[in-house]
């Protein structure tokens, strides 16, 4: 019943398409791990969710870009909460190596 | 509206209690930053919780025991979902340095 898992495992070492695995499914929450390598929201492309998201840098670098003309460059464990609905999209990801996100999404409508 | 903040920031020098910093509140879910600096739980104690608790270690190192005897031992990376009313104590936390958790808890009852 009761499983560690670690967050950095089962990484591929050559460059893949961005991983969402997924931690926790429940009723009110889901809890994702997301690699990206390099990868950035398609041009033009704006997330606008349902829910509410937690977002922690684990591990590399990224900036996301907010509807509102805000730009917020990540570090290892800086943290943002997204309000559900707040446009925003991911302008880039660490080029080299990997970029490893925690999510949590709550509070869907 | 929107800030970062760090998981790394504003942890004391000196060594002090334990420290908890809760990150987000809302109906349904807690998400808390804990920070131990050799701590663990006092002899005899369990945790006995009316939430789940998905749990990361994110720095340091901790050993967490459950009452069916299992014991396990986390380093950075390292994630567990304790179902809520298992009781658990933390047995002991990384003696040098901090140990960075971050905890999820959701679905009380």
């Amino acid at each position: 019943m009761l499983s560690v898992e670690n967050l950095f495992a089962d990484i591929p070492r050559v460059r893949p398409e961005e991983i969402i695995t997924q931690i926790v499914r429940a009723d009110d929450i889901r809890i994702e791990r997301i690699v990206s390598f390099g990868q950035a929201s398609p041009p033009g492309f704006w997330y606008d969710q349902e829910t509410n998201e937690w977002v922690l840098l684990v591990k590399g670098s990224a900036t996301l870009c907010f509807s509102d003309g805000r730009e917020i460059d990540l570090v290892p464990g800086d943290h943002v909460l997204i309000p559900r609905h707040l446009r925003h999209r991911v302008e880039r990801t660490a080029p080299e190596g990997e970029t490893v996100w925690l999510a949590v999404h709550y509070g869907g409508a």
